[in-house]
């Protein structure tokens, strides 16, 4: 027979199972948090109509898509959640009901040049809350809150999330006389990348002379706590409509926040965050991991005033947020934050000696009623390839079982990384493991 | 604008958010299972290269499977995750550990023709166990443990784990002079569907005269509990090489069976279960619902030579189990077994008066760091209204918030479903819904 060098594709990521418990444990921590705010889960399909993923059409995306025809149909892998949520929400739009909650942790596809730490399948966990006609800034003030308790859960405590209003920048843009408020957005957005010369330098080129350039410069680098923020763009006496539904939304965002109740050292208004993209109006969210600024946002998103326009013409407007958990792990191992080195889910695993596999399933079994996290090694073998299988797998302890263990109900449990072995009996072992 | 109509593709399950919490519900009483029997979480690709995917090549499922190409890589999405376990333990093998515990639960695709409770799209959830050319039968002992546990954890209590080896039916087949034991499989593998009467006929077609088959119906149809049907299949004296070797693993599969203390009534040796694929080589299993015979399998598997000799010239037996999720949820939600009714992740939802937003959130805030499952609603809308937010959403307690109860610290708690109303502080709500 030929034999095919089996191999993955370039671009899609795949662990070791050590690796995978962690990812697993990282996934169901942020599942948690999605549902004990409330946000219900749904599972859309991966592959989806051409014709109604592709419905906005155009622009850079398109070109990465997984699109092909099987019959006569034309189908696409979805490239993100969100195309997914509007057209589910449009769908079974009279049984949902309003605010709709929803979270969805799922693969997305997207044929993006390779390179490191790119992924062409990857895992979007997002939340977003989509109203039906209206949407209260309340609503805006639960994303940060998820975020914060998320990461916190993750191990971190040095975080940032950065709170700006897309309303704010244009409405002062507009204030400033600056008609070209998109190009505007963009080059802010850049300035952590380029430099503030830089940022200038962008804005001339769109037409922004120079001294606006610096009203402008200055502007997004007001500093201070939140409410000093605010008090100093209140201060600027700015009478532009936009920019005071901007401040006025803004204010009402961090006092819901405030109700929350989370550590403020770990959210802030940050007037040099745009987000790259378009669709966002309102409130926009990043979030970065202050010892490592080089990962970028970990965890962003923001606030649209139209999900679903090309599915219906009512209005849903919704806020959400999107953590790329892919991406996040890939880089949190390789930053080595995160380690997979000693990762078991088993805490004991019995090396039966030769003969003593029926015996050692009964043990197994018993402990496992008293849910002990246990398995057994069933091979016939040399001990020391039992004790060897033991450590590839990381469990933490093992236990060699023969005749005198049987007789006399007494084990040795083996410490696999210091080698200490302790004689314990069956309800030692319950009371020490049991879960 | 103009506007596309959102629809799913054909074949592909799409669930409300209460049924989906249900699925889920269900996925992870089946990880847990898993996991707790030992076995290492895998997620390889949904997506691989046709070459690796199709190495098999041929067949019905070839026909079903979704390739195309993308720039100058022809690719395919997995069918089945046993082929991407294949690939995945060759590829790592220096990385892994013999014997290869792996649980996989994921989306797989194949492009059926559309019918009631098919889909194109569906979640299997596979336990295997690889060997580095040997493995026990000790292993073979562990499967159906954990179908009986995970069918417990799901509700169910009458179910019925079918035990048989392939090699006892071959041998028998060929003690009786048989050479096509294929066919002879296949043919007794359809008793259930098609009666004794036409699996004769089917073997006369085959070539086995009416006398043999009728000592085939005889055998197959063996009854008694597992002990006795062991000791009838000696006493039949049969001095064949394959036969007594499937005997002595049966006889070693039930005696582990029995060292893991399961309840003897939820399995029983078949001797009609042969399975259909051909891959099989031992121990073979399925799964029923004694009141929903029609349901058929909802869990299978067996014992294989070897697992991947499409990738390498290493032996690599291997043994495992499947649970169809999606077919099974379909059909226990078809059969009202199961019912995504009353599912709710929250027990309280708070709906403050209009202006008591803030202090809504101060209680939930309160709430959830004691551990209460709460929610809250941020609209501007009469109080009726939100009462019928609350009843959607399935919330089973509803709580309104205004003056008198940020006053005095005291809340009517009310019961959604009996309308019910209790008066409750803060404290009494902790003792009653903290988890």
């Amino acid at each position: 027979m030929s034999i095919v060098k089996p191999s993955t594709l370039p671009g899609f990521m795949e662990l070791l199972p050590k690796e995978q418990i962690l990812f697993n444990q990282m996934r169901d921590i942020i599942r948690k948090n999605f549902e004990r705010a409330g946000f219900l889960p749904i599972d859309t399909p991966v592959i989806e109509k051409s014709e109604v993923l592709l419905a906005k059409g155009g622009g850079e995306t398109e070109k990465q898509i997984y699109r092909f025809t099987k019959g006569d149909t034309d189908m696409s892998l979805r490239f993100d959640l969100t195309v997914p949520l509007a057209r589910y929400t449009v769908e079974h739009f009279s049984e949902l009901s309003f605010p709709f909650k929803r979270y969805a942790i799922g693969k997305v596809y997207r044929g993006e040049k390779a390179q490191k730490g790119r992924f062409r399948e990857f895992y979007q966990c997002d939340i977003d809350t989509i109203g039906n006609g209206e949407l209260s800034i309340a609503n805006d003030a639960e994303f940060p809150v998820v975020i914060y308790h998320t990461f916190k859960d993750l191990g971190f405590s040095d975080f940032t999330i950065h709170l700006n209003n897309r309303r704010i920048l244009k409405g002062f843009f507009a204030w400033l006389g600056v008609s070209d408020s998109q190009n505007a957005l963009r080059a802010v957005d850049k300035i952590e990348k380029i430099g503030p010369e830089n940022v200038l330098k962008e804005l001339e080129e769109s037409g922004i002379d120079r001294e606006k350039g610096k009203k402008i410069l200055e502007f997004i680098e007001i500093k201070g706590t939140n409410d000093e923020i605010i008090q100093a763009l209140k201060d600027l006496n700015i009478d532009e409509e936009t920019f005071n539904q901007g401040l006025d939304e803004m204010s009402e965002l961090i006092s819901c926040i405030k109700a929350y109740n989370i550590d403020e050292k770990n959210y802030r208004i940050d007037l040099k965050i745009a987000r790259g993209l378009d669709y966002y109006t309102g409130t926009v969210y990043e979030t970065t991991l202050d010892d490592y600024p080089k990962i970028g946002s970990v965890c962003s998103g923001g606030r649209y005033d139209n999900l679903a326009s090309y599915y219906t013409e009512k209005t849903l407007p919704g806020v959400g947020i999107s953590i790329g958990l892919s991406r996040l792990f890939y880089q949190l191992e390789q930053a080595k934050i995160i380690s997979a080195e000693d990762k078991s889910l088993i805490d004991i695993i019995i090396l039966p000696m030769d003969g003593f596999i029926h015996e050692g399933i009964k043990l197994l079994a018993k402990l496992r009623e008293k849910n002990v996290k246990v398995t057994i090694y069933s091979e016939d073998a040399k001990l020391g390839k039992k004790f060897k299988y033991a450590d590839q797998i990381k469990v933490p302890y093992a236990i060699v079982l023969g005749e005198n263990e049987v007789k006399n109900g007494l084990y040795s449990l083996r410490n696999m990384a210091t080698g200490e072995q302790e004689e314990v009996d069956f309800n030692k072992l319950v009371e020490k493991f049991s879960k």
